[in-house]
């Protein structure tokens, strides 16, 4: 089913202690799109400045991404400089030029808007309502959104709270949101703000998904070696969406297999700079490191 | 099947941000103990000093643990005195007061010699291949160790893990002991210094489990509230140890299993100060948390 994603394209400088990648394609809606392609078709909504290159977008268009809604322009495209800590677990951002992205005001084309799954990747939770509001009869919306969001828009964010199906925050976001330090019942008390799923994303040490039917862990896939992690969870969100927009159903059974397709696209993207293992993974790489993630947690 | 431990016999004096518990019945050899009996006949070596009430070695003796190598000496009882930082993943020592622990020469009484199933608890590598070589034949002998250890006595320990089926250890210990950081290459390092089993602790992230033919990840127990994480680790190994003892194999299936029973013990043990809970639990209520365990993780 149609499957929409509102979020940034970006041009990423990422060092870790693996090396330095300069202007690397990134942005959460490209990490997004590219993982959930391998499950559905997928609508991006963004935006770029007039230095995108047009081979950029072929190879988003080739990978089957619907670009109609990837506006192009006057000015430069966003760009980000970050540098990750030794054990990779913190990141500090060296610059930030938001460009075009700063004034992002998305508008979903008329043709998309009877996408029934959307995402909101991160983003002002006002800028995320007003995706909401342009779309027909989505069936199941889920919103990222970060501590910047939750310490200076808190009003809007849980407004938007009420009107999505799902939140998907990593641990330190939803112990700011909620005040609990216990992710059980930090999990938990997202669902007592609006939505009926949660997902807590614990990078190495998986995820936790929240329902008010059933409670589930999983452990992330066994990954040896971390080159970068920028776009790990754009990714494991592309994965989740996408595999419950391709099978059409957000039945227990498909959530838990699309928590596992997520951590495995986000296992992907981990082992190279930038998009570039995801890009050049099929479903046969993913289907793969999904048989062998069951394998590995398998009770 | 007969299952030997040998290890500490403390009080502990324990401050978290629960509240603060005096002189608690503790030590590693105890919590080990205490998880275990409810899956096998457990005997204990341990010393203790004449202030140890013949009501604890009353209470133990009573929950069917085997005192016949709990030693009485001359002088004190192992003391220790810690404190918790908030989130409860840091402690520190305020005080320790070694006492009868601090010369621990564990001799093994001749009836329990054939113990098939033997736990080394964390104690010096001398004194736990001391242990192993008064054993006749044990068929599955676990280690745990310390920073101390890996640090202090490294070659003593790598002479240990080479005459050790099994190493129990948590995240940072593996990364001091193997130098990797990355817990998937730390955990298949161990098994190059002999051992064919090592299990990691990640505390409220779960374990993960490494042998040459498969590896395994179960996440933590959701409990909502920790009162005082003391003897997780010792009730994990009872637990495990206990229910393989239990079945007397030591099968994929059964592994599986008994890193999920593990994971319930230490559950059960950090929802109260010292031995409390622990103590307190019957089978009942492990299989009661295990099936919710399983529920929690299947896929």
């Amino acid at each position: 089913m149609s499957l929409l994603v509102v979020g940034s394209t970006a041009f990423d400088t990422i060092e870790t202690p693996s090396g330095t990648a300069k202007d690397c394609l990134g942005g959460s809606a490209t990490y997004f799109a590219l993982a959930a392609r391998m499950f559905t078709a997928v609508r991006l909504v963004s935006v770029v400045g007039q230095d995108f290159p047009a081979a950029h977008r072929a190879m988003l268009e080739q990978k089957g991404i619907d670009c109609q809604g990837l506006e192009q322009k006057p000015g430069k495209t966003f760009r980000w400089h970050g540098r990750y800590s030794a054990d990779m677990n913190a990141r500090e951002t060296i610059d930030v030029q938001l460009n075009t992205f700063g004034e992002f005001a998305p508008k979903v084309p008329p043709a998309l808007r009877d996408s029934r799954f959307v995402f909101l990747a991160n983003g002002s939770p006002r800028t995320q309502m007003a995706v909401v509001q342009q779309m027909a009869k989505p069936e199941f919306v889920v919103a990222d959104t970060m501590d910047l969001w939750i310490d200076r828009e808190r009003p809007a964010l849980l407004e938007l709270l009420q009107r999505v199906n799902g939140l998907i925050v990593n641990d330190a976001e939803v112990r700011m949101l909620t005040g609990e330090s216990n992710l059980i019942r930090a999990g938990k008390a997202v669902l007592a703000l609006g939505p009926s799923l949660a997902i807590v994303k614990k990078g190495e040490h998986g995820c936790f998904l929240f329902s008010p039917y059933f409670h589930y862990a999983l452990p992330a896939y066994p990954t040896e070696r971390v080159t970068d992690p920028t776009g790990a969870g754009d990714s494991f969100a592309g994965g989740f969406m996408g595999h419950l927009a391709g099978c059409d159903s957000v039945s227990l059974w498909n959530m838990k297999r699309a928590v596992a397709y997520g951590t495995v696209t986000a296992s992907i993207t981990v082992e190279g700079f930038g998009v570039d293992r995801l890009a050049a993974a099929d479903r046969g790489t993913v289907e793969r490191r999904y048989q062998e993630l069951l394998q590995f947690v398998q009770s």
